[in-house]
């Protein structure tokens, strides 16, 4: 005898019960309250309310949908390939080969069609040539700082992180999408980082 | 001196910081994997999920972005009000009170526009009268059996939950709102429900 093939809600929640690992993926930004490392689930769902709460400072017309379709999609890679914090050392084309696997793997659980059109989103995203990759992109660079503000360091103290650096690898991608959050985190962000490098005063 | 009013922005990352603490609520469901109980801020990520993949056995013609914005906020109130779980034994009236108040202080966090729309998405979710609000509620409903079914039991075990029980509380609300869900899910959950009531074979 041979088993039935399985049903599109049979894949669609074998697809559904997978991605429940990406709770279990940690990243170096700590919850505001610093207790502990945050996951990449929850840290979906909070850019996501990100998105929510912060389209008017997006460009005119850009399909809002999308770009929460994308916040909650764009981190699934990592329950294969983990996170890569922003402020490590890795090897950019072997974290894109891993990512790249993972897609295959995790959106090949799917019905075929559902498989590619998801994926599509999230080559959308990490593409970054769309308003709405870019705004996304800005936000999932937007809310570490907060973070780290919030709890008085984060990231920024364990990778001892300078103005400089925090400009580079998240700034401009804030800029990109979004210049009303960069003009807001800037100067918040440089006065903890200064702080955080003056170390404790005389 | 007085401090310049808080800017529609600074009003919104108020809100933004303060859900934060949506990732320390924890509820009944256990991971898939039953390592630890979930947060409210993972599980909202998780049925937007959900949502987004299963949109297909919703009624036709329902918004989807909307079922997902529901989902998104649909626990927020728990921050202040706490997880009530579904098979624990609650005074429904207060929570309901204890949930009202936490709404007010949450949303009242937000410009007053801001505040006022996404509190009527909230509302129109617990009113579940509109088909995306029953779509979104059964949603809400049909993930935690999902994760006993996964995790071998889960809450199911631990309130020594019966079949009939599991229909009156869970079932009835996946069955208003996407019936498909509910027709596959009976079956699965009927036999670890009753695995679970016979106890360990003689
Ligand atoms: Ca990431």
């Amino acid at each position: 005898m041979t088993q039935p093939s399985p049903s599109r809600l049979d894949r669609q929640m074998d697809f559904l019960m997978e991605i429940d690992r990406l709770k279990s993926v940690h990243r170096a930004t700590k919850l505001a309250d610093g207790t502990r490392r945050e996951n990449s689930a929850e840290h979906s769902w909070h850019v996501a309310l990100f998105a929510l709460t912060l389209a008017e400072h997006a460009p005119q017309g850009i399909d809002r949908a999308r770009v929460i379709e994308m916040l909650l999609l764009h981190d699934l890679v990592e329950i294969d390939a983990g996170d890569a914090p922003v402020y490590g050392n890795h090897d950019a084309s072997a974290v894109a080969e891993a990512e790249r696997k993972a897609a295959d793997r995790i959106f090949g659980l799917l019905p075929e069609d559902q498989g590619a059109h998801f994926r599509a989103i999230w080559e959308e995203f990490e593409a970054m040539q769309t308003p709405e990759a870019r705004f996304a992109k800005s936000l999932d660079r937007f809310a570490p700082p907060n973070m780290n503000i919030a709890n008085g360091g984060g990231s920024w103290a364990e990778y001892n992180v300078d103005f400089g650096t925090f400009q580079a690898n998240v700034g401009m991608k804030i800029l990109q999408g979004a210049p009303a959050l960069w003009e807001w985190i800037a100067p918040r962000a440089k006065a903890v980082i200064d702080r955080l490098r003056e170390g404790p005063k005389p």
